[in-house]
């Protein structure tokens, strides 16, 4: 299967503290890059990563809180004076826009390559990006102020040709892409030889749900439905429920309840409440309910 | 003697690597604290350093480069954030007050202290802050764009009280502060004990030079003529003298020459090219000329 990854660049919450970075993250999809928030400090985190960043041309910004976006604009200039030529698509809530033009105009007069913004409107759900292998949707989170999750999903690839099985059959090369697109292959002699004889199926379409920050959001289960991971906002243990309730995050069980609803495969736990020296109790609670959880960490790759 | 120390938060230039952060200091004369430039990640710095940055309530930005002044915007919210009151001062270039307070009122509606801009003319020379203790100014360095160094000076005390002399002499302490100010004393009898013999020579007044962006900028040297510690930019060894030239930086023999011709007692090497992997080449270039030379690095804290 092609590579499907998520790095972690920062999974704090609020400030950077000196245990997190504020967040971001990297998502590799059969070659592309997508970065996810980028909270400051994120072209720091990158450096340090194994991230090939030159690779990075779509960056998608969940809401207009700092530790989501105020890395946009060093990381925005640092990659001119790194001699990037290639455009840079911004997809953000609307209000941005004209913002991040005014302080471009202001810092960043010499910038050799282009930025372009694309906004979106937080309070729907809309496929926001779309190309031959994936799509990326937006869909409103509960926070206090209007702000997105992203579902990135693998779009149905072609199903794999059994080599050995067309080539018993002398099936010629040219013909290949349309028996691996569902047609079946007929003979000189005029025997049918039905597709699924000459295939394998097609890998599963994978899918990952980015849902920070929010507090728990039944009106999301439908679109996240099945997803292979779900990366949720665990700022507080339950024991804060009142501060998760206050503030629109989600305690550990908020998070691992969303799991179980949506029938996710996997769970990681992010945007940590700086309060927690040892986050394991997130961990211990959330895997009561579901036990395929993890806790994000700078620097932390996971497959799907 | 009182406290009198700079500690480095980042002496990287352009952008941040994985070994320096961008540019920002932290001066403590006397019990004040003052930021010297703010680049992306200073406050992820500040929070592991040992600096008590709620006592921050002056900030001086050099120029409008993002290296020096990316992590101002971050740094103000999350003061809020963290709860301060007292106001905060920050002392630029006159241009980045209307994009700081664009970016304010977008980005940090709820602050709850004051945060006062006061713009200067990094052109002209000028006292910018003065208090009972000492006084900032700032002078033009040579740069791409507008730029400014900035002297931190120690004013003159008042001798210290000999106790003993004093004591022998039958001072009352109610004129102790006189006698210290310089005046005599004159006993019931009517002799005069003149104050050299009841004080002893009040500290010298210190002084700490912070100079980066800059060429080689001889028009600075009276300004600082007898600083205790320069710190001084040396983005480059002389083997890149020619892209020092470009760029409006210099190299580390730039800095030792200005050490010497400002007869400075110190000189700390900072703001430096990422291309070198080991900064040895540039202090060892430097201590050729100028012996008491050291390289800045991130968490060191000089005295002076």
């Amino acid at each position: 299967m092609e590579k499907f990854q998520v790095t972690i660049l920062g999974c704090g919450s609020a400030t950077p503290s000196p245990k997190h970075y504020t967040s971001s993250q990297v998502i590799e999809i059969r070659g592309k890059l997508f970065m996810v928030d980028c909270g400051e400090g994120t072209q720091i985190q990158l450096r340090r990563s194994h991230v090939a960043f030159a690779r990075i041309n779509q960056i998608f910004i969940s809401h207009l809180h700092g530790d989501h976006c105020f890395g946009l604009l060093g990381m925005i200039s640092s990659f001119g004076l790194l001699g990037r030529t290639a455009p840079l698509i911004i997809h953000a809530p609307q209000e941005l826009g004209p913002v991040l033009q005014y302080e471009m105009d202001f810092y960043c007069r010499d910038l050799e390559y282009q930025v372009e913004f694309q906004g979106f409107d937080p309070d729907t759900t809309s496929v926001i990006y779309e190309d031959r292998s994936l799509s990326v949707t937006a869909f409103p989170l509960r926070h206090r102020v209007p702000c997105a999750g992203f579902l990135f999903q693998e779009k149905p690839t072609s199903d794999h040709l059994d080599r050995a099985a067309a080539d018993f059959y002398g099936v010629p090369t040219w013909d290949y892409n349309r028996i691996k697109d569902g047609g079946d292959f007929i003979t000189p002699d005029g025997d049918v030889i039905p597709h699924e004889r000459l295939t394998k199926p097609a890998d599963t379409c994978r899918s990952y749900a980015y849902c920070c920050d929010t507090a728990y959001n039944p009106s999301m289960i439908p679109i996240i439905k099945g997803a292979d991971l779900i990366y949720h906002d665990c700022t507080y243990s339950s024991r804060n429920a009142d501060l998760a309730k206050k503030h629109f995050h989600s305690t550990a069980a908020d998070a691992a309840r969303t799991a179980v609803e949506s029938c996710a495969r996997k769970l990681m736990l992010g945007h940590f409440s700086a309060r927690y020296d040892d986050e394991t109790c997130l961990l211990e609670e959330a895997k009561q309910l579901f036990p395929d959880t993890i806790l994000a960490k700078e620097n932390l790759t996971v497959s799907i």
